[in-house]
């Protein structure tokens, strides 16, 4: 398996499936294709769009398959190595774990418009500022809170043990450590669990180490 | 099995899983909880935070399981009826449906908030405006051509027979009718198949004979 993503610093849809497959020990080779400077053209969309019409990245290079969205590559994953619990293996859980997935992948777009993952920045005034005066954001999180504050167990991850559910809510993880975003104790609880996985430390070093600093995707652009 | 569902004249998340469940013959309860006059608070909101936390609609009520996204709605489905084609039984077809409906699931923000499903609507003056103003717009309806015009077969749905795929792009078929947005003769053809299907019909015919107008959900609010 082949898993081409971008930037580590940026790309929030790139670190879940990645995590996926680190999590659970998948053997694959990861392609890094770096943004270029300008969103559109560049050589990053014309790399990408040689394999994915869709001009876009994570995508899963598996048996002659091509799967080009983070929520289908964990499904194919999780098909595909059904020994595993990539979903949980309890039906109660992997109900929570694939509504709270999905409600992430199609929502937030107030957090995921306003507050880009850039991983080794801190943007904790620019974010103060965002939290006073953008309420949308602020449901946002009041929502993430819900979600969080309710698993079944405070000191585990949101379903048990590390799912695809959490690989969707690490780039927030990162979202509100990089703002700094008020959060309750248990929230903060989940954040520490998460940053202190293995998966998620080798991506956020991998991240920080990384040489490019794309204009666009800064806040202080 | 109970289906919560709001008005289908506008509740283009609800229209999906019904569609599922009624196109592959699954036997459910419709619940219609109608949309309030005001889009927060509001006996609807009331209503839906008393089974749902999110507060949103559909949900799906089954032994005991909340199921609370439409996208997670369906993979419940496809696991509990493994003998139907809810995915496409072949491979390379079923990735294609789990990615073409995750797309449409976090995607197409652009036609998402500029022209709201409105079945019943005639919005083709707002949508020529939309047309030559909004070129987000007309990007994601770019992509959406490209989806739908690369299916295996122009005489047949998305990935073959109809699946959960073509679920999630039919109301982006009811929008692309009420707001007269252009597009090729092959993605006529395939919203004229999808205007043609039983289910499809079923719900637009509901859709047009419910009495309610909601004010901050037309265009002209």
């Amino acid at each position: 398996m082949q898993l081409l993503i971008a930037n580590k610093n940026y790309s929030s849809w790139s670190m879940r499936p990645w995590l996926v497959l680190k999590a659970f020990d998948l053997p694959f080779e990861e392609v890094m294709i770096a943004f270029s400077a300008q969103p559109h053209g560049g050589e990053f969309k014309q790399k990408v769009l040689s394999i994915n019409p869709n001009g876009k990245v994570p995508v899963l290079l598996d048996d002659g398959q091509m799967i080009w969205d983070s929520l289908a590559i964990c499904e194919y994953l999780a098909e595909k190595f059904p020994q595993l619990p990539l979903w949980p293996a309890d039906l109660a859980l992997r109900i929570r774990a694939r509504c709270i997935s999905a409600e992430m992948h199609s929502g937030f777009m107030c957090l995921r418009s306003q507050c880009g993952m850039n991983i080794r920045a801190d943007l904790k005034a620019l974010g103060a500022k965002l939290w006073a005066e953008d309420e949308g954001l602020c449901k946002d999180v009041a929502r993430i809170e819900q979600i969080w504050t309710s698993r079944p167990s405070l000191d585990r991850f949101l379903c048990g043990a590390f799912s695809i559910a959490d690989a969707f809510y690490a780039p927030v993880v990162m979202r509100l450590k990089t703002y700094g975003l008020p959060v309750s104790d248990s929230a903060q609880r989940y954040m520490a669990l998460m940053m202190a996985y293995p998966a998620v430390q080798q991506w956020v070093q991998s991240a920080v180490a990384e040489p490019m600093r794309i204009g666009y995707l800064e806040a202080d652009r």
